[in-house]
């Protein structure tokens, strides 16, 4: 399979879908509308019909407003082997609805063992990216690399994340350099090899830069002028478009922002939200994705004004 | 659930089974026994069903011998839907047996994905313990450490890992210490909390060192005294009974030496090894898990003497 190349596949639906916001599917089954809880069973099999009947009616809202989704592996690997099935399920339903998905799965291992997460991920999975630890080094990406040169698939290698306990090895200072800083080393060096970079300039190879982290994403931009990021941390863990402005550049290109809880509870907000009425939660998702995506692109006129 | 502590738990094992030898189950379809993969379809609910049966065998042919086993969950990703009940049945059938299991899935997440992440591996699959990637810092480690401490489970941080790719990040210079020197230190100070240390004066908080580095894993081990450890890399990849000796005291507490193809794929060597008859490979898979075994305690004895 060749396919067009993923970072200008990204730009593209950027573009056309008017900013760069990810809207992150973590599916806690607890917190489902209630309409989704009832009339199922709560075990394995019951909770993950919920959950894909939900995430189903979401992608629908989200498919004209956003390039791209990103499901969390985790909470669908809590939900048992049902939950794998709702993860393949929601990647295809996604797909199918034009939206790009960046499947945040965090793998990282060595040579053979990567070749099976990438074919997991890729082939099997079929998503237009996925997010990768580094601790392993260059073995456990390489199979993935070559499905960004082969077949229009990209990457984003953890570099600094956006969580308290990024501090405890990420920041420990190596020389003149912190460890996310080597990392990023390693992506600039990666990104700039022979197919990977697209039409557009950029690269398939990405990073992901909490948004709780300005200063350091401001830093991380210059140092990687053409890798597009993914910026997890918005909204519910504090992240706010001042904070992240500085990633993108004056056509808006540079990558995707993320906001999970802040969307998919966005209807626990204001008054009725314990029992939303039909329809209402899926308002709430709407306005909270127009929100974000209109608070972004009156930060990056700002920035570049 | 409270159980018992899960460093007391392997070290009877090891000692009930005559040594600390783990057994790795990266299984591929494609390198099965051929009487496996005939008489089923080759889509993935074909491949997974292949894939458990062939471990349930290994399963009981292993189960007199070894205290653990440790699937990997790359493998059965890579099977779809069907090859993650395949991997939650196979930890099921190798706990009825009487092994620990170690899951090998080295997640690495913030917060609330990390519970998620437990949830998935500890609560619902029922693994014993799991390896996990050290790169976002505590809180991507704590749901997994109130296991620990209120439900007899066990962790291994990736530490120095035994690929080629190690080197990239794991060897970086942090003032006097490296990369995964640092993380040892964490390791050190995280396996010394409160609950974590068993009667043994073992901790449930491991560490995953290659057998790969023979040099830096004694060095661990002095820093490391009574951290257990997973070492893989051993056969396949190069490490030998003597490499990892060190790691092992007088009485051969130390941890578990895991070895997967040298195992798995034991059968294909030898005159006739293309098409094993009928228990062939059983006998070859127990004569690698013997020789291994053996091989370990002699090189312990001399470290000893």
């Amino acid at each position: 399979m060749s396919a067009a190349h993923f970072a200008d596949r990204l730009l593209e639906a950027s573009a056309a879908k008017g900013g760069p916001v990810c809207v992150g599917l973590d599916p806690r089954w607890e917190d489902l509308p209630a309409a989704f809880r009832s009339g199922r069973g709560d075990d394995a099999a019951g909770r993950a019909s919920a959950v894909g009947e939900f995430l189903v009616r979401v992608l629908d809202v989200v498919a004209p407003l956003v390039p791209a989704v990103k499901p969390n592996v985790a909470f669908f690997e809590a939900l048992g082997a049902p939950g794998w099935s709702c993860f393949l399920d929601t990647i295809a339903a996604a797909k199918d609805r034009g939206l790009l998905v960046i499947a945040d799965v965090k793998r990282g291992d060595m040579g053979n063992t990567a070749e099976a997460y990438a074919t997991a991920h890729f082939d099997v999975a079929g998503a237009d990216a996925v997010t990768l630890n580094p601790y392993l080094g260059r073995d456990s990406v390489e199979p993935f690399l070559r499905r960004c040169r082969e077949a229009g698939r990209g990457v984003y290698l953890l570099v600094k994340t956006s969580n308290p306990g990024s501090a405890d090895l990420q920041d420990l200072e190596v020389g003149n350099l912190r460890v996310y800083e080597e990392v990023a080393v390693l992506v600039r060096d990666w990104a700039a090899e022979k197919g990977m970079v697209g039409r557009s300039g950029w690269s398939s190879v990405g990073a992901v830069v909490g948004a709780t982290h300005p200063s350091e994403l401001a830093a991380l931009r210059k140092m990687l002028p053409r890798v597009p990021f993914l910026i997890p941390g918005y909204g519910a863990q504090g992240g706010t478009a001042a904070d992240v402005a500085s990633a993108f550049d004056g056509e808006g290109a540079g990558g995707v922002v993320n906001s999970s809880r802040g969307i998919l509870l966005a209807w626990r907000k204001g008054p009725g939200a314990e029992r939303p009425g039909e329809r209402a939660w899926e308002r709430a998702v709407e306005e909270a994705v127009l929100e974000m995506r209109g608070a972004l692109a009156a930060a990056r006129s700002l920035e570049a004004g």
